[in-house]
Protein backbone atom coordinates (compact mmCIF):
# COMPACT_ATOMS: atom_id res chain seq x y z
CA UNK A 1 0.00 0.00 0.00
CA UNK A 2 1.47 3.59 -0.92
CA UNK A 3 1.90 5.45 2.03
CA UNK A 4 -0.52 8.05 1.20
CA UNK A 5 -3.64 5.47 0.84
CA UNK A 6 -6.69 7.04 1.23
CA UNK A 7 -10.05 5.35 2.69
CA UNK A 8 -13.53 5.66 3.52
CA UNK A 9 -14.54 5.00 7.05
CA UNK A 10 -18.34 4.56 8.20
CA UNK A 11 -18.87 5.74 11.39
CA UNK A 12 -21.89 5.78 13.62
CA UNK A 13 -20.49 6.82 17.00
CA UNK A 14 -20.91 3.02 18.15
CA UNK A 15 -18.74 0.90 19.84
CA UNK A 16 -17.80 -1.60 16.56
CA UNK A 17 -16.98 1.58 13.91
CA UNK A 18 -14.90 3.21 16.39
CA UNK A 19 -12.64 0.05 15.95
CA UNK A 20 -13.04 -0.54 12.14
CA UNK A 21 -11.90 3.31 12.17
CA UNK A 22 -8.67 2.43 15.10
CA UNK A 23 -8.11 -0.15 12.64
CA UNK A 24 -7.89 1.37 9.24
CA UNK A 25 -5.52 3.90 11.26
CA UNK A 26 -3.46 1.08 12.26
CA UNK A 27 -3.06 -0.50 8.55
CA UNK A 28 -1.61 3.01 7.59
CA UNK A 29 -4.73 4.38 6.00
CA UNK A 30 -5.31 8.42 5.86
CA UNK A 31 -9.11 8.37 7.13
CA UNK A 32 -12.28 9.71 5.52
CA UNK A 33 -14.77 9.36 8.79
CA UNK A 34 -18.19 9.01 6.62
CA UNK A 35 -21.35 9.71 9.46
CA UNK A 36 -25.31 9.52 8.43
CA UNK A 37 -27.88 11.68 10.25
CA UNK A 38 -31.26 9.32 8.82
CA UNK A 39 -33.55 12.12 10.66
CA UNK A 40 -34.45 10.34 13.48
CA UNK A 41 -30.62 9.50 14.46
CA UNK A 42 -30.04 10.19 18.25
CA UNK A 43 -28.05 13.54 18.65
CA UNK A 44 -25.85 11.86 21.23
CA UNK A 45 -24.60 9.36 18.08
CA UNK A 46 -23.36 12.10 16.15
CA UNK A 47 -21.32 14.02 18.76
CA UNK A 48 -19.50 10.59 19.63
CA UNK A 49 -18.95 9.94 16.13
CA UNK A 50 -17.40 13.94 16.36
CA UNK A 51 -15.40 13.03 18.64
CA UNK A 52 -13.68 9.57 17.65
CA UNK A 53 -12.86 10.52 14.40
CA UNK A 54 -10.73 13.81 15.90
CA UNK A 55 -9.82 10.55 19.17
CA UNK A 56 -8.60 8.69 16.45
CA UNK A 57 -6.89 10.82 13.87
CA UNK A 58 -9.42 11.24 10.86
CA UNK A 59 -8.42 13.24 8.11
CA UNK A 60 -11.30 14.60 8.32
CA UNK A 61 -15.31 14.00 8.90
CA UNK A 62 -18.70 14.40 7.25
CA UNK A 63 -22.18 13.89 8.22
CA UNK A 64 -24.78 13.81 5.76
CA UNK A 65 -28.10 13.95 5.90
CA UNK A 66 -30.55 11.27 4.06
CA UNK A 67 -34.28 11.45 4.57
CA UNK A 68 -35.22 7.90 5.46
CA UNK A 69 -37.49 8.78 8.02
CA UNK A 70 -39.26 9.70 4.82
CA UNK A 71 -40.45 5.67 4.07
CA UNK A 72 -42.25 5.59 6.91
CA UNK A 73 -42.02 3.95 10.14
CA UNK A 74 -42.32 -0.04 9.23
CA UNK A 75 -38.56 -0.61 10.66
CA UNK A 76 -40.89 -1.32 13.92
CA UNK A 77 -42.50 -4.02 12.06
CA UNK A 78 -40.21 -5.57 10.26
CA UNK A 79 -39.20 -9.11 11.76
CA UNK A 80 -35.53 -8.74 11.22
CA UNK A 81 -34.59 -5.85 13.55
CA UNK A 82 -33.42 -5.91 16.97
CA UNK A 83 -35.76 -4.48 18.93
CA UNK A 84 -35.13 -2.73 22.21
CA UNK A 85 -35.67 -4.59 25.49
CA UNK A 86 -36.31 -1.85 27.07
CA UNK A 87 -39.50 -0.12 28.40
CA UNK A 88 -41.81 2.30 26.25
CA UNK A 89 -42.00 2.80 22.73
CA UNK A 90 -38.35 2.82 21.46
CA UNK A 91 -37.31 3.46 18.26
CA UNK A 92 -34.84 1.23 17.01
CA UNK A 93 -32.73 3.61 15.57
CA UNK A 94 -29.87 1.49 14.50
CA UNK A 95 -31.99 0.15 11.69
CA UNK A 96 -33.56 1.74 8.54
CA UNK A 97 -33.78 -1.05 5.53
CA UNK A 98 -31.21 -1.56 3.27
CA UNK A 99 -28.87 0.09 5.72
CA UNK A 100 -25.76 -1.20 4.94
CA UNK A 101 -26.43 -0.98 1.52
CA UNK A 102 -26.78 2.73 1.57
CA UNK A 103 -24.48 3.40 3.99
CA UNK A 104 -21.97 1.61 1.15
CA UNK A 105 -23.25 3.58 -1.45
CA UNK A 106 -22.52 6.48 -0.01
CA UNK A 107 -19.11 5.81 1.36
CA UNK A 108 -18.69 4.63 -2.53
CA UNK A 109 -19.73 8.15 -3.87
CA UNK A 110 -17.32 9.94 -1.64
CA UNK A 111 -14.59 7.66 -2.30
CA UNK A 112 -15.39 8.41 -5.97
CA UNK A 113 -14.63 12.26 -5.41
CA UNK A 114 -11.46 11.36 -2.96
CA UNK A 115 -10.21 8.69 -5.61
CA UNK A 116 -10.17 6.77 -2.39
CA UNK A 117 -10.07 2.95 -2.91
CA UNK A 118 -10.52 1.21 0.25
CA UNK A 119 -14.02 1.58 2.03
CA UNK A 120 -14.22 0.38 5.71
CA UNK A 121 -17.64 -0.75 7.69
CA UNK A 122 -17.80 -2.10 11.03
CA UNK A 123 -20.53 -5.18 10.40
CA UNK A 124 -20.16 -8.10 12.32
CA UNK A 125 -21.70 -11.44 11.58
CA UNK A 126 -21.07 -12.95 15.01
CA UNK A 127 -23.52 -10.73 16.51
CA UNK A 128 -25.97 -10.13 13.64
CA UNK A 129 -26.16 -13.32 12.21
CA UNK A 130 -29.77 -12.51 11.37
CA UNK A 131 -28.82 -9.36 9.37
CA UNK A 132 -28.42 -10.39 5.77
CA UNK A 133 -26.37 -7.45 5.11
CA UNK A 134 -23.93 -8.38 7.80
CA UNK A 135 -22.44 -11.55 6.15
CA UNK A 136 -19.50 -12.30 4.18
CA UNK A 137 -21.95 -12.87 0.92
CA UNK A 138 -22.86 -9.20 1.30
CA UNK A 139 -19.74 -7.49 1.27
CA UNK A 140 -18.60 -9.58 -1.58
CA UNK A 141 -21.52 -8.44 -3.42
CA UNK A 142 -21.21 -4.82 -2.71
CA UNK A 143 -17.51 -5.02 -3.96
CA UNK A 144 -18.35 -7.25 -6.90
CA UNK A 145 -20.58 -4.05 -7.68
CA UNK A 146 -17.95 -1.25 -6.49
CA UNK A 147 -16.41 -2.68 -9.89
CA UNK A 148 -18.84 -2.25 -12.18
CA UNK A 149 -20.58 0.61 -11.42
CA UNK A 150 -17.95 3.26 -11.42
CA UNK A 151 -15.30 4.05 -13.37
CA UNK A 152 -12.33 3.68 -11.26
CA UNK A 153 -13.44 0.06 -10.40
CA UNK A 154 -14.11 -0.81 -14.33
CA UNK A 155 -10.72 0.80 -15.64
CA UNK A 156 -8.54 0.02 -12.26
CA UNK A 157 -8.23 -2.28 -9.66
CA UNK A 158 -11.69 -2.31 -8.07
CA UNK A 159 -12.47 -1.15 -4.51
CA UNK A 160 -11.80 -3.21 -1.74
CA UNK A 161 -14.58 -3.09 1.05
CA UNK A 162 -12.66 -4.27 4.19
CA UNK A 163 -15.11 -5.37 6.90
CA UNK A 164 -11.88 -6.15 9.42
CA UNK A 165 -15.01 -6.99 12.82
CA UNK A 166 -16.82 -9.65 9.96
CA UNK A 167 -15.89 -12.62 12.18
CA UNK A 168 -14.76 -10.86 15.70
CA UNK A 169 -16.50 -11.60 18.88
CA UNK A 170 -17.38 -8.03 20.49
CA UNK A 171 -14.81 -9.37 23.34
CA UNK A 172 -12.23 -9.89 20.88
CA UNK A 173 -13.12 -6.11 19.04
CA UNK A 174 -12.72 -4.79 22.25
CA UNK A 175 -9.51 -6.29 22.85
CA UNK A 176 -8.63 -5.06 19.76
CA UNK A 177 -9.73 -1.36 20.32
CA UNK A 178 -8.15 -1.41 23.54
CA UNK A 179 -4.74 -2.58 22.07
CA UNK A 180 -5.00 0.16 19.76
CA UNK A 181 -5.71 2.54 23.11
CA UNK A 182 -9.53 3.67 21.83
CA UNK A 183 -11.13 5.20 24.80
CA UNK A 184 -14.36 3.10 24.33
CA UNK A 185 -15.85 5.71 27.34
CA UNK A 186 -16.36 7.95 23.76
CA UNK A 187 -18.88 5.63 22.00
CA UNK A 188 -22.24 5.26 22.25
CA UNK A 189 -24.04 1.86 21.61
CA UNK A 190 -26.94 2.24 23.42
CA UNK A 191 -30.42 2.30 21.08
CA UNK A 192 -31.87 4.53 23.68
CA UNK A 193 -28.77 7.03 24.92
CA UNK A 194 -29.85 10.71 26.25
CA UNK A 195 -28.68 13.56 24.79
CA UNK A 196 -25.69 13.27 27.05
CA UNK A 197 -25.04 9.89 25.32
CA UNK A 198 -25.23 7.91 28.59
CA UNK A 199 -26.32 4.57 27.86
CA UNK A 200 -29.72 2.56 29.86
CA UNK A 201 -27.99 -0.55 30.49
CA UNK A 202 -30.97 -2.69 29.21
CA UNK A 203 -31.32 -2.38 26.06
CA UNK A 204 -29.87 -5.41 23.25
CA UNK A 205 -26.88 -3.09 22.48
CA UNK A 206 -26.10 -2.05 25.81
CA UNK A 207 -26.35 -5.91 27.02
CA UNK A 208 -23.91 -7.34 24.27
CA UNK A 209 -21.08 -4.59 24.74
CA UNK A 210 -21.47 -4.97 28.40
CA UNK A 211 -20.98 -8.38 27.87
CA UNK A 212 -18.16 -7.97 25.44
CA UNK A 213 -16.29 -6.02 28.02
CA UNK A 214 -16.93 -8.68 30.37
CA UNK A 215 -15.32 -11.28 28.60
CA UNK A 216 -12.30 -9.17 27.39
CA UNK A 217 -11.42 -8.97 30.74
CA UNK A 218 -11.53 -4.99 30.64
CA UNK A 219 -13.07 -2.04 32.48
CA UNK A 220 -16.06 -1.04 31.00
CA UNK A 221 -16.15 2.68 30.58
CA UNK A 222 -19.37 2.91 29.58
CA UNK A 223 -21.54 5.85 31.08
CA UNK A 224 -24.76 4.84 32.45
CA UNK A 225 -27.20 7.08 33.50
CA UNK B 1 -47.49 -10.84 -12.01
CA UNK B 2 -50.21 -10.92 -9.27
CA UNK B 3 -52.55 -7.79 -9.44
CA UNK B 4 -51.87 -5.68 -7.10
CA UNK B 5 -47.83 -5.94 -7.58
CA UNK B 6 -45.44 -2.85 -5.85
CA UNK B 7 -42.87 -1.39 -7.93
CA UNK B 8 -40.99 1.55 -6.55
CA UNK B 9 -39.89 3.75 -9.64
CA UNK B 10 -37.42 6.24 -9.74
CA UNK B 11 -38.34 9.59 -11.23
CA UNK B 12 -36.32 12.31 -11.48
CA UNK B 13 -38.35 14.54 -13.29
CA UNK B 14 -36.54 14.19 -16.84
CA UNK B 15 -37.72 11.93 -19.90
CA UNK B 16 -36.57 8.99 -19.09
CA UNK B 17 -37.28 8.17 -16.16
CA UNK B 18 -40.79 9.66 -17.15
CA UNK B 19 -41.08 7.36 -19.75
CA UNK B 20 -39.96 4.13 -17.14
CA UNK B 21 -42.83 4.97 -15.32
CA UNK B 22 -45.22 4.87 -18.40
CA UNK B 23 -43.47 0.87 -18.98
CA UNK B 24 -44.06 0.50 -15.25
CA UNK B 25 -47.33 1.50 -15.08
CA UNK B 26 -48.09 -0.89 -18.39
CA UNK B 27 -46.96 -3.71 -16.86
CA UNK B 28 -49.30 -3.30 -14.48
CA UNK B 29 -47.37 -2.47 -11.33
CA UNK B 30 -48.88 0.18 -8.76
CA UNK B 31 -45.87 2.45 -8.62
CA UNK B 32 -44.73 3.98 -5.86
CA UNK B 33 -42.34 6.66 -7.51
CA UNK B 34 -39.03 7.98 -5.78
CA UNK B 35 -37.45 11.57 -6.18
CA UNK B 36 -33.82 12.32 -4.63
CA UNK B 37 -33.14 15.99 -3.82
CA UNK B 38 -29.17 16.03 -3.75
CA UNK B 39 -29.48 19.54 -2.34
CA UNK B 40 -28.10 21.01 -5.25
CA UNK B 41 -30.92 20.12 -7.41
CA UNK B 42 -32.87 22.61 -9.68
CA UNK B 43 -36.73 22.90 -7.99
CA UNK B 44 -37.74 22.77 -11.70
CA UNK B 45 -36.82 19.02 -11.45
CA UNK B 46 -38.61 18.07 -8.57
CA UNK B 47 -41.66 20.32 -9.82
CA UNK B 48 -41.66 18.17 -12.98
CA UNK B 49 -41.55 14.74 -11.25
CA UNK B 50 -44.81 15.65 -9.06
CA UNK B 51 -46.53 16.92 -11.76
CA UNK B 52 -45.64 13.29 -13.66
CA UNK B 53 -46.21 11.26 -10.75
CA UNK B 54 -49.22 12.72 -10.59
CA UNK B 55 -49.65 12.43 -14.97
CA UNK B 56 -48.75 8.83 -15.26
CA UNK B 57 -51.24 7.39 -11.85
CA UNK B 58 -48.45 6.98 -9.67
CA UNK B 59 -49.94 5.35 -6.22
CA UNK B 60 -47.78 7.73 -4.19
CA UNK B 61 -44.87 10.22 -4.98
CA UNK B 62 -41.63 10.57 -2.13
CA UNK B 63 -38.74 13.36 -2.31
CA UNK B 64 -36.06 12.10 -0.44
CA UNK B 65 -33.21 14.64 1.06
CA UNK B 66 -29.43 13.37 0.22
CA UNK B 67 -26.69 15.65 1.40
CA UNK B 68 -24.64 14.49 -1.50
CA UNK B 69 -23.46 18.54 -1.64
CA UNK B 70 -21.26 17.62 1.57
CA UNK B 71 -19.01 15.64 -0.74
CA UNK B 72 -17.84 18.66 -2.37
CA UNK B 73 -17.85 19.89 -6.43
CA UNK B 74 -15.51 17.19 -7.72
CA UNK B 75 -18.38 16.01 -9.78
CA UNK B 76 -17.47 19.04 -12.27
CA UNK B 77 -13.98 17.34 -12.37
CA UNK B 78 -14.75 13.76 -12.85
CA UNK B 79 -14.13 12.90 -16.41
CA UNK B 80 -16.98 11.15 -17.06
CA UNK B 81 -19.18 13.53 -16.24
CA UNK B 82 -21.49 14.95 -18.98
CA UNK B 83 -19.98 18.37 -18.96
CA UNK B 84 -23.15 21.21 -20.46
CA UNK B 85 -21.92 22.38 -23.42
CA UNK B 86 -23.37 25.85 -22.93
CA UNK B 87 -21.89 29.04 -21.52
CA UNK B 88 -21.27 29.82 -17.69
CA UNK B 89 -20.50 27.37 -14.61
CA UNK B 90 -22.97 25.15 -15.29
CA UNK B 91 -23.04 22.77 -12.26
CA UNK B 92 -24.14 19.00 -13.99
CA UNK B 93 -26.72 18.70 -11.75
CA UNK B 94 -27.42 15.26 -13.31
CA UNK B 95 -24.58 13.73 -12.41
CA UNK B 96 -23.48 12.52 -9.15
CA UNK B 97 -20.61 10.01 -7.86
CA UNK B 98 -21.72 6.72 -7.73
CA UNK B 99 -25.36 8.23 -8.59
CA UNK B 100 -27.29 5.14 -9.57
CA UNK B 101 -25.17 3.09 -7.28
CA UNK B 102 -26.81 5.99 -4.23
CA UNK B 103 -30.50 5.60 -6.14
CA UNK B 104 -30.83 1.90 -6.43
CA UNK B 105 -29.64 1.67 -2.75
CA UNK B 106 -32.11 4.41 -1.49
CA UNK B 107 -35.11 2.43 -3.71
CA UNK B 108 -34.54 -0.87 -2.19
CA UNK B 109 -34.75 0.32 1.09
CA UNK B 110 -38.16 1.72 0.45
CA UNK B 111 -39.05 -1.53 -1.34
CA UNK B 112 -38.26 -3.38 1.60
CA UNK B 113 -40.82 -1.26 3.87
CA UNK B 114 -43.24 -1.62 1.22
CA UNK B 115 -43.00 -5.07 0.93
CA UNK B 116 -41.74 -4.50 -3.42
CA UNK B 117 -39.76 -6.76 -5.15
CA UNK B 118 -39.56 -4.80 -8.41
CA UNK B 119 -37.61 -1.83 -8.84
CA UNK B 120 -37.64 0.46 -12.33
CA UNK B 121 -34.66 2.45 -13.09
CA UNK B 122 -34.41 4.87 -16.61
CA UNK B 123 -30.64 4.11 -17.47
CA UNK B 124 -29.69 4.01 -20.87
CA UNK B 125 -26.62 2.02 -22.48
CA UNK B 126 -26.88 3.97 -25.47
CA UNK B 127 -26.77 7.58 -24.77
CA UNK B 128 -24.60 7.33 -21.71
CA UNK B 129 -22.56 4.54 -23.04
CA UNK B 130 -19.56 6.63 -20.87
CA UNK B 131 -21.29 5.75 -17.52
CA UNK B 132 -20.30 2.59 -16.18
CA UNK B 133 -23.58 2.98 -14.22
CA UNK B 134 -25.90 2.74 -17.30
CA UNK B 135 -24.60 -0.92 -18.33
CA UNK B 136 -26.20 -4.14 -18.42
CA UNK B 137 -23.16 -5.44 -16.23
CA UNK B 138 -24.12 -2.94 -13.46
CA UNK B 139 -27.91 -3.60 -13.10
CA UNK B 140 -27.20 -7.73 -12.82
CA UNK B 141 -24.63 -6.87 -10.70
CA UNK B 142 -26.57 -4.41 -8.82
CA UNK B 143 -30.04 -7.44 -8.47
CA UNK B 144 -27.21 -9.67 -7.41
CA UNK B 145 -26.60 -7.23 -4.45
CA UNK B 146 -30.27 -7.03 -3.93
CA UNK B 147 -30.57 -11.04 -3.08
CA UNK B 148 -28.13 -10.97 -0.19
CA UNK B 149 -28.46 -7.75 1.09
CA UNK B 150 -32.39 -8.25 2.36
CA UNK B 151 -34.52 -10.76 4.05
CA UNK B 152 -36.48 -10.77 1.48
CA UNK B 153 -33.72 -11.63 -1.14
CA UNK B 154 -32.49 -14.35 0.92
CA UNK B 155 -35.56 -16.17 1.83
CA UNK B 156 -37.90 -15.17 -1.18
CA UNK B 157 -37.21 -14.76 -5.00
CA UNK B 158 -35.31 -11.69 -4.79
CA UNK B 159 -35.80 -8.55 -6.55
CA UNK B 160 -35.93 -7.46 -10.02
CA UNK B 161 -34.08 -4.22 -11.37
CA UNK B 162 -36.15 -3.25 -14.44
CA UNK B 163 -34.09 -1.06 -16.37
CA UNK B 164 -36.70 -1.10 -20.14
CA UNK B 165 -34.91 1.42 -21.42
CA UNK B 166 -31.53 -0.08 -21.67
CA UNK B 167 -31.08 -0.36 -25.25
CA UNK B 168 -33.35 1.81 -26.66
CA UNK B 169 -32.55 4.94 -28.72
CA UNK B 170 -33.87 8.28 -27.41
CA UNK B 171 -36.63 8.24 -30.48
CA UNK B 172 -37.71 4.62 -29.05
CA UNK B 173 -37.89 6.16 -26.10
CA UNK B 174 -39.92 9.19 -27.09
CA UNK B 175 -42.27 6.62 -29.07
CA UNK B 176 -42.23 3.93 -26.40
CA UNK B 177 -44.13 7.40 -24.14
CA UNK B 178 -45.97 8.86 -26.94
CA UNK B 179 -47.78 5.55 -27.56
CA UNK B 180 -48.71 5.69 -23.84
CA UNK B 181 -50.07 8.77 -23.35
CA UNK B 182 -47.29 10.46 -21.99
CA UNK B 183 -46.83 14.38 -21.86
CA UNK B 184 -43.60 14.99 -22.56
CA UNK B 185 -43.86 18.55 -22.12
CA UNK B 186 -44.38 18.26 -18.27
CA UNK B 187 -40.83 16.66 -18.33
CA UNK B 188 -37.48 18.72 -17.72
CA UNK B 189 -33.72 17.36 -19.12
CA UNK B 190 -32.40 20.29 -19.41
CA UNK B 191 -29.03 20.97 -17.45
CA UNK B 192 -30.04 24.14 -16.48
CA UNK B 193 -34.13 24.76 -16.93
CA UNK B 194 -34.85 28.20 -15.56
CA UNK B 195 -37.10 27.70 -12.35
CA UNK B 196 -40.51 27.43 -15.03
CA UNK B 197 -38.56 24.40 -16.15
CA UNK B 198 -38.03 26.28 -19.52
CA UNK B 199 -34.79 24.43 -21.13
CA UNK B 200 -32.00 25.99 -22.98
CA UNK B 201 -32.00 24.27 -25.62
CA UNK B 202 -28.12 24.20 -26.12
CA UNK B 203 -26.60 21.73 -23.88
CA UNK B 204 -26.23 18.06 -24.16
CA UNK B 205 -29.45 17.26 -22.40
CA UNK B 206 -31.44 19.13 -24.71
CA UNK B 207 -29.60 18.67 -27.80
CA UNK B 208 -30.12 14.46 -27.43
CA UNK B 209 -33.90 15.09 -26.22
CA UNK B 210 -34.81 17.28 -29.26
CA UNK B 211 -32.87 14.49 -31.44
CA UNK B 212 -34.68 11.60 -30.53
CA UNK B 213 -38.27 13.92 -31.03
CA UNK B 214 -37.26 14.64 -34.43
CA UNK B 215 -35.69 10.96 -35.25
CA UNK B 216 -38.91 9.84 -33.74
CA UNK B 217 -41.06 11.99 -36.39
CA UNK B 218 -43.28 13.12 -32.83
CA UNK B 219 -43.69 17.03 -32.38
CA UNK B 220 -40.90 18.24 -29.81
CA UNK B 221 -43.32 20.01 -26.89
CA UNK B 222 -40.07 20.53 -24.48
CA UNK B 223 -41.04 24.42 -23.68
CA UNK B 224 -37.81 26.50 -24.21
CA UNK B 225 -36.94 30.13 -23.09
Amino acid sequence: MPPTAHAVVLLSGGLDSATALALAREQGFACHALSLDYGQRHDAELSAARRLAAHLGAVEHKVVHVGLDAFGGSALTDAHIAVPEAQGAGIPVTYVPARNTILLALALGWAEVLGARDLFIGVNAVDYSGYPDCRPAFIQAFQDLARVATKAGVEGAGFQIHAPLLHMSKAEIVRAGHRLGLDYGLTVSCYQADPEGRACGRCDACRLRAQGFAEAGLPDPTRYR
